[in-house]
C-alpha cells in the first residue's frame, strides 16, 4: 500500500520533471541538423546526394511511426512510442529478384529474424523490417500478409516465406507489452517505403530508442567512392538504442563524458541494427566481411557492445541479382575483387559512424510511459565542445 | 477457362483417389506402431522406460493439432492440417532459471528464431515451439502472450521476450496461406505440454508434415546410458518433414527403394527439427556439439539435406540453472569432461534416427488440400522388406 | 624395473602375434580390390571413368610414403609408418589462378591450417597437403619451401603463403615423435602430384592411419552426374583414420559388428579429412554447403564423430578462377542455382561414402612400432556378410 | 638490364635515406616512452601494477629477438628483422591443466593455428606463438619440439600436439623468405618466458612489424577492475602490424593525418594479432564474446580492418581449469553471470587500444631490407598534437 503510494508519488514527479523537461526543450524537429550541417565530418569519403541509404540507387525506406498517448503506463494500452520502419534493397520483384547479402552479429543479445535463410542462400527476397523485440512475431505476420497478397502462389505452387525482422528493445519509452505494430502498420511500411530523403531519429522502428543516454533512433548517411575506386555508393540505416551517455564520442571527441545535462530518466542498455547497402557488385562472402566492418565505424562512437546489446548487422548489394527457381542451371555474379575491397569498407564504417550521429542530432526529446524522458542531445554543448576541442573547421 | 476446367478435372481424379486411398487405408492410428515394437532396434543403447524426449526428467511436451475441412483449397479457410508443439525444458520457471542450450544448423534453409540470443547466452529462458513455415510469427506471438501473462514485470522492470520457434513447411497438405495456428493456440500447447508418452505422427507440428514421401511429423526417442557411462538420458524429438522416397534407409536397410506404392499425390522437399534433451551436464560448447552429432542419426535414415531443407538443431541440458540477472557475480557449472562424451554423442545419433523412423511408422495417412495425399509408411511392407535383409531379429 | 621387463615381455608378444598376423595375411596389396569391384554399389550415380578425385578435370594427386623399420619403437628414429599427400586443384598456376573453395569443421578435434584465410577470401591457392598431426608445421615448411622457388617474388614484391596442412593422427603405427616427413618429402609430394589413378589405403598420408579398427587410409571416388544434371563431376578424397570397429556399416549393412577377428593390437580414435573437388561452378558458399554434405556421406558409414576426431572438410571447384591482384577492378563467377544443387549434393555424399570403404578395402594389413597392428580388412568375410544380407547382386 | 641498373640506384638512395633516418632518429629505445607515460589515458578503468598482459597473475611472455644483417635484401640470408614471442596462461602444467579459451577472426587475411582445436574443445593446452607468415610451419615444429622434450608420453601413451601459432608479414623490413625464426628460437621464447615487465615495439614477433606506417610490434596494457565489478584484472598483448597513416586516432585524436614527417619507404598492409588473458572466471563461449570486444578496442585507434589484415583474436582466463583425460567424468567450472560481464568487456577494449598505442611509442625506428625503413611514431609531435587538440592534461 505504501509502495504503491510512493510509486505515485514518484510518477507524479517524473511527469512535473518530465513536463519541465518538454517545455525547456528549445530541441524540436524543426530545429535538429545532422552531424555534417553541424560542421562535423566523418572521414574523407564524400556523402551521396542524399547522404542516407538511399542514395544506393533503387533503395527504399518507408517508416510507420506510433506515438500516442501520455502518462503512466497502462499495459497493453499505452502510452506507445514505437514503430517500424522497411528496407527495400530494390522497388522490383524481389521474391524473384532476390538481392546477395549477409548478416553478422557483433554481440547476439537480439534477433533479426530470416538470418539463417539468408545465411544459406547469400541473398534477400523479402523486405527488412526494423521493430521492437516483443513485435517480432507481429511484424512478421505483417511482412507474410504483404508477400501473401503480392505473390498468390506463395504456399501453394511457390515457396513459403520466412521474413527478416530485425529488432531493437524501446520498453523505458514505449508500453512494449502493448505490441502495439499491427500487421497493417507493417504493410503501410513497405508499401510506403519510397526512395529520398529518409526521416531520422525518433521515427519509425527509432520512435522509442535511445542512445547513449539521449533519444536515438533512425539514422543514415551515405558514401560515394571516387571514380578512381569504382564509384560505388555505399549508404548505411541505423536503428540505435545502445549505450551509455559517458562512452559517447563525436569524431573521436569524448562528447559524452562532457554533457551532464539532459539525462535520461531511466538507462536503457539496448541495441543497434545497422543495415548497409551498395551498389559495388559483392557475393555473399564479401557482404559478410563488408557487414563486420560496421563493428569499426560503431566503435568508434564509443559504444561498448554490451552483454545486453543485440549488434546485428546485415549488408546487401542490388548490383547482382539472384534467381528465383530458374529454368537454367547456372547465372553469373560479377564481383569485386578482394583487393579492391578496402574503399568500399571504409566507405561502409564511415557512413555507419555517420549514421549513428545522425540518429543522435535528428532524435527529438521524447517523453514516454511513466514520464520516462530521452532527451535529444543539445545541439549548442555538442558544437560549442568540439570547439572547445578545435575539431569544428 | 480450359485450364480452369482442367484444374477441376485434376482436382476430382485427385479426390477420387485420395478417397480410394482412405479407404483402402488399414494404417489407422491404432495400428501404427513404434518402430522398435515392430522389431527393429536402433543402435546399441538401451532406450529410457517412454522411449521419448520426456525421460529426460522435467521435459515436458504440449501438442495441439489442428486438422478440419477438407477437399479443395480456400486459401485463408482450410482444409487446414498443422498445429504446433510445444517443448518445455522443465517445468519450474524457466525465464529465471534457464538451461544451458546450443544452436545448430546443418542445411540452414529455414528458421529457428531465437537462435542468435541461444548463441549468445548460450542457454535458454523460453519454451521451444514447432510450427509451419507462415506461421512462425503467430507463434511467435503466442510465446510472447504466454510469458507476459506469466511473468507481469516483462517489458516494464525485467527484460523483453526472443522466443524460440522453429518451422518446416506443410504447405502441400495444409491452407499454409491461412496461418490457422493462433495465439490461443500456442499458449495452450505451452500451458498443456506435460512429461509421459508423447503423442507421434500427424499431431502437433507434425500435422502435415511428410517426410520420404510418406507422412511424417513429430517423432520421439531416448536412450539411456549405462551407470558406468554415468547413467544419462538423451531424447530426442523431432518434427520430420524432408526427403524422397528413394532415399529412406531403416537400419541401413533401402527401404525406400523397395516400397513402390503409396506414392505421395506431390513431394514435398521440406525439413526437419530436431530436439535434443539431455540431464548429461554440459554447457553450451558441448551442447553445441551435441546437436551436431544429429547430423549424423539424421544421414543414417539416407536423408540428403537437400538444398530446400531446414536442417536446424537445438540441444539442451537440465543439469545446470543459468540465473538470471543473479545478485552474485558468478556461479557454477557442472559439466562431463570432452573424454567422456562418446556415449552420449552415440546416445543422441540414435535415439534422433530412432525418432525419425517413430515418426514415420506412428504417422498415419493424411489428405490435405486439393486431395494432396500423404500415406503412412505401409507396416506390412516394411517389416517384409526387414525380413527379406535378414535384419529383424 | 619389473614394469620395464614386462613391457618387454608384452613387447615380444605383440611381436610374434603381429608376425603371425603378417604371416596369415593374405591381403596383399596385389589383392585388394575397391569397394565397386566387390559387387558393392553405394548409391545410384555413376562413378566417373577412375572413379577418383582425378576424374575431375585437372585435380592432381601426389603421395610420398615412409614405410621403414620394424619392432621396437625407437622415438625419434622409428619405425615409420608415416608420409603425406598432396592434392592440387590444378596443375597451372594456383597462385595466380586460385579456384573457389570452402571448410567445414564437422568435429575439430584436428587441425587444418589456411582454413582462417580460405573462409575469408572463399578461394585456395596452394596445394592441400595431408599427413599426421605433429608434422604439420614441417610439411607448411615443405609448402612454403615449394612456393618460394616456385615463386621468387613471394615475401618480395609479392604476398607471403599461407600454407594448408590437414592431419590425423597415425601415432599407434608411426613414430609420431620422429617428425619424419621432411620439407623435402612434402616438395616431392607436390612436384609429383599427377592426374589418372590414384593410390589408395596405406599411402601418403595414409600410410599409418587405422579407421573401423582396420588398417584405414587413403580413399578415393567419384561421380558423374547425368547430363539433365549438369553432366558435372563430383570427386572426393579421404584420409581415413576415424572411428571403432562396431560401428561400421557398409551400404548399411553392420558389418563392423560381424567381424569379429582381425582386431587391431591398439584401438586408434582418430579423425577424418575429407577433400571435395568438382567441376560444377559452385562459389564459397555454396562449397561451404557441399562440404557440410561431406558429414552425412560418412555417417552413413557408421561413423560416430568421436570427441578425440577431427573431421575436418574442404571443398573446390575447378568451373571458376579467383584473380590474383587483378588490374580489373571487378571478375565474374559462374555459379550453380541453389535449386539445382541436390544432385551435386547427392554425388558428394555417396563419393564420400564409397572414398571411405575403398580406404578400407585397399588398405594392406600394417605392422607399426613396437608391433601394433592394424589389419586390413578381410575382403572374404566382408563379401560373405553382404551375401548373407541379401545386399550382393 | 637497363631495369636492373636503375634498381641499383633506387636501392642506393634508399640505403642514403634510411642512413640518414637513422642518423636524425632521437627516438632510440631509451627515449622511447608507453602512452600513459606521454600524459595520454586511454579509458577510465586503472591499469595493473605493470599495465601489462603479466598483470593476470601466472601469465608469462618470451621474447626471441632476431635483428642481424642490414643493406641489399639477398633472399635467404638477410637482413633479418623478425622474431618469436610465446604468451603462456601459466607457469604449470599447460598440457594437463588447460585453460579456458577462445578465438575470434575480425578479418581472416591471415593464420591462427590451432584455432579449430581451441573452438572444439574451449580451451588451451599449448603456448601462444606469434611470429612472422611463412615462419608459422618451423614455429609449429619448434613448439611440437618443446612439448615432445617436456611430454615423454605424447605421440606414444599421451595425445599428440596441435600448436597455437598466430601471424603478421613483416617482409617489407625482414627477408622473410629467410624463415629465420628457428625451432631452437622458438623453444627459446617458451623456456625464457617470464612474468614481470614485458618489453615492447620492435622485439620478438614485433622486430619486422609496421602500423599505422610507423614502426609497430610488441605491446601491452592492462586493467583492473574495481572490487565491486569483481577485482578482475584484464591484459592485453598485440602484435600490431596494421593499417596506413592517415587513419591513426589517438585517443581520439586524428593523429595520423597530422604526422606528415617519417613516412615509411614501402606500405605494409599487414595485420593485428590479440591476444587477451583475464582472470575472471570465463568459460570458452564468455571468452570469445570477450576477445571479439578487441574489435572494438582496436577500431578505437582508426584501424580499418583492411581486406589483407589478418585481424586475429585469442582469449584465455586463468581461473579455471579444464583437466586432461580425467577419471572423473565431471568437473565444475565458475563463471561470471552474462550480466556482470560489462565490465570486463570494457577492460578488454581499452587495455587492446592502450597496447596497440604502446606498441607504437615503445617500438623504435628499424631500418630493413633494401633499407626499408619504419620510423618510430616521434614522440614529441604526438605530445604537440594532443596539445593541440586539448586532450593533454
Amino acid at each position: 500500500m505504501t509502495e504503491f503510494r510512493l510509486a505515485w508519488v514518484y510518477f507524479a514527479i517524473a511527469i512535473v520533471l518530465a513536463s519541465a523537461a518538454n517545455a525547456a526543450d528549445t530541441e524540436k524537429a524543426e530545429d535538429r541538423k545532422r552531424i555534417r550541417d553541424l560542421g562535423i565530418t566523418i572521414g574523407t569519403l564524400a556523402p551521396g546526394p542524399l547522404n542516407a541509404i538511399t542514395d544506393v540507387d533503387g533503395v527504399l525506406v518507408g517508416h510507420v511511426t506510433l506515438n500516442r498517448g501520455e502518462g503512466r503506463l497502462e499495459p497493453g494500452k499505452g502510452p506507445v512510442r514505437t514503430g517500424v520502419t522497411a528496407i527495400l534493397p530494390h522497388g522490383g520483384d524481389l521474391w524473384r529478384e532476390k538481392v546477395p547479402a549477409a548478416t553478422y552479429v557483433l554481440n547476439g543479445t537480439g534477433e533479426m529474424t530470416g538470418s539463417i535463410w539468408i545465411e544459406t542462400q547469400g541473398a534477400l527476397e523479402v523486405p527488412i523490417l526494423l521493430t521492437n523485440t516483443m513485435n517480432v512475431g507481429r511484424v512478421m505476420d505483417g511482412v507474410v500478409a504483404y508477400m501473401l497478397k503480392r505473390y498468390p502462389d506463395i504456399g501453394i505452387r511457390d515457396d513459403v516465406v520466412a521474413p527478416t525482422v530485425a529488432e531493437c528493445d524501446d520498453s523505458t519509452l514505449n508500453d512494449a507489452r502493448g505490441i502495439h505494430v499491427s500487421i497493417e502498420d507493417t504493410v503501410r511500411a513497405i508499401e510506403s517505403a519510397k526512395g529520398g530523403a529518409v526521416a531520422e531519429g525518433a521515427v519509425g522502428a527509432g520512435t522509442g530508442m535511445m542512445a547513449f543516454g539521449f533519444k536515438g533512433g533512425i539514422g543514415t548517411a551515405s558514401r560515394v567512392l571516387p571514380a578512381e575506386a569504382g564509384g560505388y555508393t555505399v549508404g548505411a540505416l541505423v536503428n540505435a538504442n545502445m549505450d551509455s551517455r559517458k562512452n559517447l564520442r563525436v569524431d573521436g571527441v569524448p562528447v559524452g563524458r562532457e554533457i551532464r545535462s539532459d539525462q535520461p530518466t531511466r538507462g536503457q542498455d539496448g541495441s543497434i541494427v545497422i543495415v548497409i547497402a551498395t551498389d559495388a557488385p559483392l557475393d555473399h562472402l564479401k557482404l559478410k566481411r563488408l557487414a563486420s566492418k560496421a563493428s569499426l565505424g560503431l566503435a568508434r562512437t564509443g559504444a561498448m557492445s554490451h552483454h545486453g546489446s543485440g549488434d546485428l548487422f546485415l549488408a546487401f548489394s542490388t548490383a547482382n541479382r539472384v534467381p528465383h527457381y530458374p529454368k537454367q542451371r547456372t547465372y553469373t555474379m560479377r564481383v569485386v575483387a578482394d583487393t579492391h575491397l578496402d574503399p568500399i569498407f571504409e566507405a561502409a564504417q564511415d557512413a555507419t559512424e555517420e549514421a549513428i550521429l545522425n540518429a543522435l542530432t535528428m532524435a527529438t526529446t521524447t517523453v514516454g510511459r511513466d514520464g520516462n524522458t530521452a532527451h535529444a542531445i543539445p545541439l549548442d554543448q555538442l558544437v560549442a565542445i568540439m570547439k572547445k576541442y578545435d575539431r569544428l573547421e
